[in-house]
């Protein structure tokens, strides 16, 4: 088999077998196979697409690129959660012990931040003493006596996904929904998971821009998932505006505290709930009604929040932030940021508030960037809210006062006041199941 | 300025800028553009494909990656000449001398042959003492004196092509007719000649199998010279079957020596008669139909063949060959193949003919192959023609008895006979010149 032949056969549109894409990626991960051809495979990739099995083939061959994580010490179904990131995105806080609270096993890898997103692992360590490396038989240990454990990327996962994907971030072949699927598939199958619950962010903050590349990118991981026997659904939910109304590490574990005591904003509590719902459902916990009722009745029992701090405590970490948000470390400099004419805000650009609150500390400019975790934002106007000139929109938090002036303006510059009300968006778009998509 | 960029631009089919086209040929070529980004900007350019501009700005750049040859020393218009390669294309050896007999300059480089094609510098060293490899003040002398001189390449002519080619070669991104284009003009336009005739092939033999393509990439090469102030022209001629009756080296200049006593085949006649016109013309000697009636007249009159005789005494040659190609040394085995059956000749693979060719030792299967000059094949019947069971279809020529049985079988193999006698076909098919394309 050569690779010349391949890259051919992709650039007249023909679809690649299973055995041509394990010789192309064993081949490519092993450094047998160059960069510069593999460059223009992607981009015939980019131009010709690839059918719902062929993305599903390649990622599995990607996934069996390295280690393949063995969840068979836990007992029961472990069902696995991914977001494609946003801003304000702390739902894995409150979905895994939601579900873990109703019994569905979640034993989780997480990421870190870059850039304007934040990562989950970033907000758990926010807690002192908490602990996201840990060795892989404590791991499973705490999900089979707790039912959650969240810890950082450990092991060889899908190497040839991060080959891939430095080669395509240089070669601009990185926007390619079957190879953005594949790359978060490939990663999500070694993991090891039974089932696995996508969140696909759409809007200003997210990585795809419109409702339709969103649903498409879903339709294509959900095809992924089921060819791979994996049982996914995937929900397309709203990251025009950022989600919920605090920004940064402490601040987010903070909302998440006030969501489970059922007292946290109306966007995040919603998309909480349907995550859950659907989490439940693919580990075969009833119908997608019965779902949301068990959902709905953990966080009102108090049982969800009771296992949140029951994974945290798990894992090294100090529950009494949890117990009382205000004994976390403040930020030592407050700033608010006020409106200067009166309106509705018709926009906030999402992204540019995570740029905002990555400023201030709470993010990551470069990998090798030290994270405040008390510094973020707090929003105090939304998506269609009305205001008044001198209003506050927002609260800048850091510890690093000299980063408030450009992070006001950028704060300020994201929002757009207009003279009437903007028409209402839905929180969640649409569902994906098998090849069915429902709309919300 | 970024290659990202530029690979970005391409992808979404906008047009790259003269200062974006000039930093990546540059860069690359320094090295400083890794081979990565190049072959996704390829395969990008494949689907995008490049308006005429942006294809005669890259050909400039790449021409200029290297030398370019300065031919003021020579006074008067020159005249190049190229064709996209084929079997039994000897026309070089036959139209050079007659456009010299009519005062027209030709200071020509030429190449190699590699695979089923031969190459004018093997055909001309077939001839004894013949020297292509002379210092540029004796080519310059001679083309002076006498008209006409062809060497092979010397220098370093558009290193950004041969660069660039050996990527496309290895990342399937050949079949793109401006990279073709752009690859076959900066090679021209470094070889510093006015006006450029060009030969495009098409059929069986060619690279370009069809006339809709060869037409395709003519007004393209007719454009970048254009652009670039040669004055260039292009007919698109037939390679379905070999050219005229001899392949291979010495045969093919007894072939050339026969034509321009005016005893040549019709098809080589023909298509001689039509390039050796549209390079004067294109020299500014007058109309189309008065440079063909010189041409004519330069045959007629014995003057073209005594310009091939001067041409190659001047270059070392040995001229009795020429007087009579009786002279040449002759291969030791002849051995003829037989028709199978009563028919006509409907087809002739010829890139097989020219593989056989290659087999007998007429030409190079690797860079390192070593030419047997008189090996080759005359081929007894061409497209159209009747034939009855055990006549001769062609007779095969070499001093390596071991390589006929291979050649006999790949030549009766490319020899379709059928009941009924085919269509006619042109041996001209079109000619273009500025953004005309005049049928024949």
């Amino acid at each position: 088999m050569r690779m010349y032949d391949l890259i051919m056969k992709k650039r007249s549109g023909l679809e690649l077998t299973k055995e041509e894409l394990t010789y192309m990626v064993s081949e490519y991960t092993k450094g047998e196979i160059p960069d510069y051809q593999m460059a223009s495979m992607l981009m015939a990739i980019y131009f010709q697409g690839m059918t719902d099995e062929e993305t599903a083939i390649l990622t599995d061959c990607m996934a069996h690129s390295g280690d393949m994580v063995d969840l068979s010490p836990i007992k029961g179904i472990k069902v696995d959660k991914h977001s494609t990131g946003g801003v304000g995105d702390k739902t894995t806080l409150i979905v895994t012990p939601i579900v873990a609270a109703c019994g569905v096993k979640v034993a989780k890898m997480s990421g870190r931040g870059l850039g304007h997103t934040g990562g989950t692992v970033d907000k758990l360590e926010s807690i002192p003493g908490f602990l996201t490396d840990i060795p892989e038989e404590k791991f499973f240990e705490i999900v089979n006596k707790v039912g959650v454990s969240v810890i950082g990327q450990t092991g060889n996962l899908a190497p040839a996904d991060k080959k891939m994907y430095a080669l395509r971030d240089v070669t601009a072949t990185v926007e390619s929904i079957p190879l953005i699927a594949a790359s978060i598939m490939s990663k999500k199958l070694a993991a090891g998971s039974d089932c696995i619950l996508l969140d696909v962010k759409t809007g200003s903050g997210a990585f795809m821009k419109t409702v339709e590349d969103s649903t498409e990118l879903a339709k294509k991981m959900v095809a992924i998932g089921e060819h791979n026997n994996r049982r996914t659904v995937a929900l397309i939910t709203d990251m025009d505006s950022p989600l919920g109304n605090y920004i940064g590490n402490a601040l987010e574990v903070k909302e998440a505290v006030m969501t489970l005591r059922g007292e946290g904003p109306k966007d995040l509590t919603e998309v909480c709930v349907e995550l859950a719902a659907n989490m439940m459902y693919i580990a075969e916990k009833g119908s997608l009604e019965e779902c949301k009722e068990q959902v709905k009745e953990a966080i009102r029992s108090g049982k969800a929040l009771e296992k949140l701090k029951e994974f945290i405590a798990a894992q090294g970490g100090d529950v009494s932030v949890i117990e009382d948000p205000a004994n976390f470390e403040q930020a030592a400099c407050h700033y608010e940021v006020k409106a200067e004419a009166d309106g509705y805000i018709n926009h906030i650009n999402t992204e540019e508030i995570g740029i905002a609150s990555m400023v201030l500390g709470a993010g990551r400019e470069t990998k090798e960037s030290i994270i405040d975790y008390s510094a973020g934002i707090f929003l105090e106007k939304k998506y269609g809210d009305v205001v008044k000139k001198g209003d506050v929109l927002g609260v800048l938090y850091t510890n690093n006062e000299a980063s408030i002036e450009s992070a006001a303006r950028i704060f300020k510059k994201a929002y757009t006041i207009g003279e009437t009300q903007p028409v209402y968006k839905p929180h969640i778009y649409a569902r994906v199941e098998a090849n069915k998509v429902t709309m919300f």
